[in-house]
């Protein structure tokens, strides 16, 4: 398995806007396990979004699917800058 | 919703064995609705945890379940310490 854990900084007041755009849930997204997009409740432009999918190699495909490449699109301008992001195996769970 | 995100260092060499203790997955634990144990690839002690939760009562009643005061009673001795703790509002997805 592969996955994903990354904190986002949003351009002030626009969080709401963000999570909108990339939270469309694993629909349609071959191999993601899970996908979960979240408020940090101690600061308020911080997002949060933890992904596990079956490979590697699944994860990087999704990034062309069109309605990824929509969101994408849609959120890169609310989005300041990302302050970790980290790759992780999972081994147990979903 | 109410999520975790946590980063924990083992003991030198006994990851394989924390994760063993903890990574039982939501079977048998209400309001459970992710709980992934990942290994850090760049970092060879290091035990990434994810958690999505319906409620934070529902993560806090988890803490009385025997299978899980078991498990953390394993670990314990196996976990050098927490370097990320933090807290999280999932919005969507699962």
């Amino acid at each position: 398995m592969f996955g994903l854990i990354g904190k986002m900084r949003c351009v002030p007041g626009r969080r709401g806007d963000v999570i909108k755009a990339i939270g469309g849930g694993t629909e349609g997204m071959p191999g993601c396990l899970s996908y979960i997009v979240a408020e940090d409740p101690a600061d308020g432009d911080a997002v949060w979004i933890t992904e596990a999918w079956d490979s590697e190699a699944s994860h990087k495909a999704s990034l062309d699917l069109p309605q990824v490449k929509e969101a994408i699109a849609k959120a890169r301008p609310l989005i300041a800058g990302f302050e970790m992001s980290v790759k992780t195996r999972p081994i147990t769970g979903i």
